[in-house]
C-alpha cells in the first residue's frame, strides 16, 4: 500500500484540541497510517504536541487559524470561513495530499463542506452518514444517522445501496441483509416516505428482506438498517442514553442489597465487558457514504482513545476502498437504468 | 364512586381469549372494577370461564361474532366488521355501558374504531396514543406512539397539552416538562415538521423546555415527550428491543468467566428487580389520548399478567377523570382562542 496519510481537525469536538491532538498522536502506533496532518490553529496545536512523544516525520501541521463551532449555520459557515479547520481539511482531500479527514466538529458543517469541496459521487442524490453499531449477533450498519432530516424515498434506496456495499466491502459480509425502518412488519405499514421507498427497494436487486421494526434492530435481524437522519439519529443517541440508564438502573439494583452487591464485586469483570462493547470510543467514527472521498465524523464529545479509533479505522476504509466500490455499484446502476430508457 | 364496569376485547393480541379471559378475571382480584364485560365469540370466551373460579356477578360475556385481524385495513375493517369485538366493545363506551374498553388487538382498528364510534374531544385534531414507560428518575409520557405516522405540528402541539394534562392528572407531576423529540437541542434544528412545532410549543401555556435528544429521554429529562407515531412507535418498540438485547449480552458476559457466574448467582434478586422494570407486562395499557372516552390499548402479545394490569390501570385513570380534565383544557384553550380572534 502508497503512503497513507490522514487529515485531522484539531479544533472538533467538545473536549477541544487536546483529546484531539492527542489521540491523533496515539493512532500513529500499531497502524499503517504514514502521516496525519493535524489541520488547526498551529498556536493551540503546538503546545499539546511539545509535551508529546512521536515521530516527528508523521506528524505535520496545516495551519487554519478560523474554527466553525457547533450552532453556526453550516452552509453560511462553510462560505465564509475559509481558512477554518474543517474547510482547510476537506480541501486537503480534494486535492488528495490527504486519504480522508476526521472530524469531531458540527456534523451539519462536515455535512455541507464535504459535499461542496470533495463532492458528491456522480449518481448520488445526497451523501448520507452511516453508523456500524453492536447487536446481539454482530454489527449493524444505520444509515442514514445524521445528514438528511427531510429524506426522499429515493435518497432511501441509495443509501441501501451504499449501506450494502459498506457492510460488504468493510465488514466482509456477503450479500447483506438490508431492512427499511418502519413501524410495521407488513408492506403497506409506515409513513408516506416509506410506503415509496418500500417499493422501490423491493424493486432493487438489493437484499431486502423488507420493513424492520424497532424492536428487531438491537436483536440483530438486519445488516443494514435505512432510515432518513431523524429517524436515525434518534436512534443512535436514545440507543447511547439508553445504554447509559440502564447500566445505572442496573447498579442501583445490584447496590441495592448486600448479597447481590458482593455477587457485583465477583462479576466485576463482566461489566467491564459490558461496557466496552457499548462504549462509543470502541467503534471510532463515522463515515459519510456517497462522497468523493473518505470524510469521517467523529463523536462530538470524543476523548483521545476515540479519536485515536476513529483515526486508526480511516487505514481499514481506505484499504477496503470503500468510496472506490460504491462509486462502481452507483456507476453501474446507473448505467443500467440508462440501457433500460 | 358509582359501578365501574370495563369492557375487554376478548379476542385481541397475539395470545388469543385465554390470555385475555384469564387476565381480565384475575383483575377482579384488589380492585374497585365492578364488573368486567368480555366482548367477542361466546363459544369461544365460555370454554375458558368454565374452568376458572371467580364471582359470576362480575363478568359477563358480550357476544360479538366478528374478529379484526392485524393485517386489515382498519377503515375498511371497522366499516364491514360491525359484529366485530373491537366495534361491539367501543360502541359499549360510546352509550355508556362501560367505562373503559381494553383491547391487545390491532392498533390502527382500534383507533380507527375510536374515532368513529367514540368520536374526538371537540376541538382535538387527532387522537393520540400515549405510553408511559420508565426512565432512570420516574416515567416519560411518550405521545404520538402509535396513532399518526404522518403528523402535523398542530397536532404536536394538542399532543403535548394532552400528555401534559395526563402527566399531572394520573401521575400527579405538577407543572410537567413538556420537550419535542429531536435531532438537537438549538431551536433551528429538526425536520420541516420539529422547526415548526417548536414554534407552536415555545408560544404555548405549556411548560415547554425545548428540544429533547434522544440520549436525554431515557435519563428522564422530560415528563412528556412528543413526536409523530412514526418517531415514537421506533422509540418504543426499540427500547424492548434494546433492553431485550442488553440483558441477553450482560448474560453472555456474566457467563463467559467462572467469577462472573458466581458473583452472577449471588446478584439474582438485583438482576430479578431490573427485569421488572423493564418489563411491559408491568406497565399495562396504553391510553388514546383526545377520545370522548377511555380506550386502552394493551400491548399486542400481551400475557395474562398485562392483560390484568391493563384493565386494572382502567380504574385508576377513571379515578383520576383524565378524559375530562384533557376535555376542560383543550375546551379552555379553544375559548381563549375564540376570544382572542
Amino acid at each position: 500500500m502508497a503512503e497513507v496519510i490522514i487529515a485531522v481537525d484539531a479544533m472538533g469536538g467538545d473536549n477541544g484540541p487536546q483529546a484531539v491532538v492527542s489521540g491523533a498522536v496515539a493512532a500513529l502506533a500499531d497502524t499503517d497510517i504514514s502521516k496525519i496532518l493535524l489541520v488547526g490553529r498551529e498556536s493551540d496545536i503546538r503546545p499539546i504536541l511539545d509535551v508529546l512523544n512521536f515521530d516527528n516525520s508523521r506528524i505535520e501541521i496545516v495551519n487554519a487559524e478560523e474554527v466553525i463551532g457547533m450552532e453556526e449555520v453550516p452552509t453560511v459557515a462553510i462560505k465564509s470561513k475559509k481558512d477554518s479547520s474543517i474547510v482547510v481539511g476537506l480541501r486537503l482531500v480534494k486535492e488528495g495530499r490527504a486519504a480522508a479527514f476526521v472530524s469531531a466538529g458540527s456534523t451539519g458543517a462536515v455535512l455541507a463542506g464535504a459535499t461542496t469541496i470533495v463532492g458528491r459521487i456522480k449518481g448520488i442524490a445526497r451523501p448520507a452518514l452511516g453508523v456500524v453499531f453492536p447487536n446481539t449477533r454482530g454489527y449493524t450498519f444505520l444509515v442514514d444517522a445524521g445528514a438528511n432530516v427531510d429524506a426522499k424515498p429515493e435518497y432511501l434506496l441509495q443509501f441501501a445501496q451504499m449501506g450494502s456495499v459498506y457492510m460488504e466491502a468493510v465488514l466482509g459480509i456477503e450479500n447483506p441483509k438490508v431492512g427499511l425502518i418502519n413501524v410495521g412488519a407488513e408492506r403497506e405499514k409506515g409513513n408516506a416516505l416509506t410506503k415509496e421507498a418500500y417499493d422501490l427497494l423491493d424493486a432493487s436487486d438489493l437484499n431486502f428482506t423488507g420493513n424492520v421494526e424497532g424492536r428487531e434492530i438491537p436483536l440483530g435481524a438486519v445488516d443494514v438498517a435505512v432510515c432518513d437522519a431523524f429517524v436515525g439519529n434518534i436512534i443512535l443517541k436514545y440507543s447511547e442514553g439508553f445504554a447509559k440508564g440502564i447500566l445505572s438502573m442496573l447498579k442501583e439494583e445490584l447496590m441495592a442489597d448486600g448479597v447481590s452487591k458482593f455477587g457485583a464485586l465477583l462479576s466485576k469483570k463482566a461489566y467491564g465487558r459490558l461496557r466496552k462493547r457499548f462504549d462509543y470510543t470502541e467503534v471510532g467514527g463515522a463515515p459519510f457514504v456517497g462522497l468523493n472521498g473518505l470524510v469521517v465524523k467523529a463523536h462530538g464529545s470524543s476523548n483521545s482513545v476515540a479519536i485515536m479509533n476513529a483515526v486508526k479505522q480511516c487505514s481499514k476504509f481506505i484499504k477496503s476502498d470503500v468510496v472506490g466500490k460504491i462509486r462502481l455499484k452507483i456507476n453501474a446502476i446507473e448505467s443500467k437504468e440508462g440501457n433500460e430508457k
